[in-house]
């Protein structure tokens, strides 16, 4: 094995980005890829067998363990955001730096755009027999596979409402787990619990449009069935409801980080400073995770 | 993000709550918050959507993860009881002291009140929508989204049991898992643990009447439900049926307490007091969790 | 609490069994009881629901955490088998004393006796409803949730097949999971993957007869049900079926044992050995579970 | 106990397999028995009854688990890859040596046969009963129980990117699970969380074919039932289909070594080799897993 190891060191060597931001977009990039891959083909197989091969149910379970697996594969570099409303939520918090947000939230939304490219690649057969095959609206609407509608029920400010409570609950969960004064699981099980807490949402917030709940994982699909063959319709049904799960959410991140500081984490976290000392500063520099330590130190040289 | 840490650093200054209880009551507010939001939109899901979205399968997934996330939320904090039975169980075992059980009765009331007031806004339109939208009786009826209600089946006397015996089996569950004497699972997987309790009671003592189990989860939502439109129906229905989510709990921790002390626990903690000297309050001071300790703690300054 | 915890105390003190293999057998009878409560009991919800609040997959998932809840409740203090096929399998291997094995299949037949009873009692109301009430054929029978019954497309040689082929599936998977060369998992998540195997076994081999695999399991609710009102007819409908989940299950065991251990144990066993020195004795003396070792102790002295 | 532990270690001594690379294929072959019993069980439960006892999801359900139970039993000792295309890749990374890549082949092959094998004589007789026993054709047909066809929609050149992007997707969330750079989960829970992934594409991918992913799962099955009575047929089926489960997997394969090496791969090892100091030889050395370093142990010798 000693020529093949080698060449593989060479490659190493050559391909490495030394760019830790662009490094970590691409980590993203790729775990976005797999939730959207994951999730939307789920979506697929239920609407495309007629439900022979799906449920509801196997909707949800299957974005809950996708995003466990996207954040499996990136959270050791890029700390496993894969939605730009959980980057914005630690940036408010300080716990992540504002020039990522931008650079996550594009490669999040390239990442989708390519997940959704690899379901329509691999389900092109089935989508062009199933009847109505690029159709936006009515029973046998395709377009749902890829990114949300409402449904007929919803009107405009109650999908504000569902946009806004799926996000802040989501939020909630999130920080709960990932805070570093109040760490409920063994370190690790991180991306298990947050696949449950999408589960979770999935199963009691899923009626309404979809719960999309991510600008990225939305927009990016949305795009790519516009080029595919769907048409500029993906945008203008529902009176513009394309704009609802690009923005609410950030709104809906802003509601669950008040809640959950006002609730539990300014109490935890003055709990933690007045048994440490007096430095805010030092309790959070050895409390942060491993991605961040290694920033700061970059930051430092 | 300098200012921006000094600005967080001020607010957790500022709204950090000092009384140890009422932090705590808040923490268990939200979880149980939590556990009803998801939990009771489940229920909404399947109900609304009149199955196309939701299985009875996906309501005991949902209130399983939505306990496990409770937990994980306030654990840290309130111990994560998110049930006035379980609360009253540790007390009676002497492992939580008894000013507690008001607090957290109410709180986790308060919690599940505006639990159900989330899931009504979220599927506010949907519920319009729903044939019999506020009805309490007949197939179509939406009471049972958010309270519980006996099945045609069911006697009131059976529905006795039926309380009894769901408590006495959580509570039995429960008391294995969080047994200072009896450590069946690593540290941090308690929540998930409770929330496989939650599903099996669902799998299998759902029937009946919903398996409550919790006082605190039924009559939080039922207040809110005759407020927001159901009308006074939702407490004469059943002949009383409110009463006994409310009261039988209590009576199958009991149950529960005693089933597990006489069966395990008295045996396991005798060995372990037997091994570690004679002392059962040094035993019981360093066993307990991390949450009572800092409160001995309080307590002795 | 001072006076609590002293009577508490005083409890503890005046019930505590000394003997330990009574301590441990009674540990096993609440296991089981937990078992076959959830697990029949979500077979009751499914069959007296008309499906409406079930599936043969929740029957499934409720006998997997069924199993997970029955061996965390008793697993500290006896090891949990639950199923007198696995303290059998643990005899055959001298991991665990022969004097075990009739007591623990008395008590665990006890324990899924009075798990039987208690589902009765729950569902109590339903079952006098049930179009059939007591019948024991047909396809409105009520018998099939308590005792396992063959199909009406299986022999009595492919039943007895069944048996062996899912009794040895069991013990392979848990000879693995607990053996102490070959230890695949964290510490203390044997229960959950125990529970695993149950939901597997049951996904894939429930169609013939619902998968007894465990004579205790079988035994006691069909003894419950002879006695409840169904009549003698448990034990003589399929020529005699009750006698294959009793037996076979032992044979079962047998092929599951060789198979595990020519094909893994052994070998992991001897490179063990290998390693540490040639004394297998001491080998075993520290790799045992703590349970074994506590009891060894006793032995010693 | 003394006689039966002798009994025991002379039995042991006896049957133990000294060459290292036999023990490791007989352990994949026993692995790939598990997966292949309980992922066709539940396929055969399924088709079987109807759809009684089983759902799709079951389906998934049961071959995630199967991965993880197959994982666990052998995984201590030959790593559990159970799949040639997950031999492959870490051949193709240097991390296991070639030379066991047919060797494990052909056990995971037998071990499927024999686990295809299991299944048909656990159902003989409902497979008899079933209209269409030994069809291969049609809506009754029985062949898709132990081996993948293609859907009615599906070409071959979307089989092709069917089984391409199944491996890859699985390829790419393996290899970040295992990668020794980027350890994502505690260890012993790699079998849990291959099971999600195998879970997940089942949720996502299962429509076209039913994800075989798998040469050795595929063909084992394929050659048995050729043999036990289905004929040739299952061969010539769908112009030639057998060969892409078999074929594409491994260019799936090398797809996915590339995705993730180049998002993630070699910029987590380039870091950690920054990190350790410049000699990657020995940095690989101490990560290794045990298995391997064994191995190198006995290279050594």
């Amino acid at each position: 094995m000693g020529r093949q190891k080698v060449l593989l060191d060479k490659m190493a060597r050559f391909f490495r980005i030394r760019n830790l931001l662009l490094r970590q977009s691409l980590a993203e990039c790729l775990g976005t890829l797999i939730l959207v891959m994951f999730g939307c083909g789920a979506v697929a197989q239920l609407v495309l067998s007629n439900g022979s091969h799906g449920l509801f149910l196997t909707v949800n379970l299957a974005f809950g363990f996708a995003a466990t697996l996207g954040i499996l594969v990136c959270g050791q570099v890029s700390g496993g955001h894969l939605n730009p409303a959980v980057t914005f939520a630690l940036c408010v918090l300080g716990r992540e730096p504002w020039k990522k947000f931008p650079m996550y939230f594009l490669f999040q939304t390239i990442g989708s755009f390519f997940g959704a490219a690899v379901i329509y690649a691999m389900y092109y057969d089935a989508l062009c027999e199933y009847t109505g095959g690029f159709d936006i609206n009515g029973p046998n609407s395709t377009a749902g596979i890829f990114a949300t509608y409402p449904g007929t029920h919803l009107s405009l400010i109650n999908g504000f409402f569902d946009q806004l409570i799926g996000t802040a609950a989501l939020i909630v969960c999130i920080l709960a787990i990932v805070d570093p004064y109040n760490n409920p699981i063994p370190q690790g099980l991180e991306a298990f619990t947050v696949g449950f807490v999408v589960l979770a949402i999935g199963l009691s917030m899923g009626f309404n449009s979809g719960y999309a709940v991510n600008p990225a994982r939305d927009i990016g699909p949305r795009l790519f069935t516009a080029i595919a063959g769907w048409g500029g319709g993906v945008f203008t049904i529902g009176s513009g409801w394309f704009l609802v799960p690009i923005f609410v959410p950030f709104i809906g991140t802003m509601l669950g980080v008040l809640i959950y500081q006002f609730m539990v984490g300014f109490h935890v976290e003055g709990e933690a400073r007045d048994k440490r000392g007096s430095g805010p500063e030092n309790v959070r520099l050895t409390n942060v995770n491993s991605n961040n330590s290694k920033e700061a130190t970059k930051e430092v040289n």
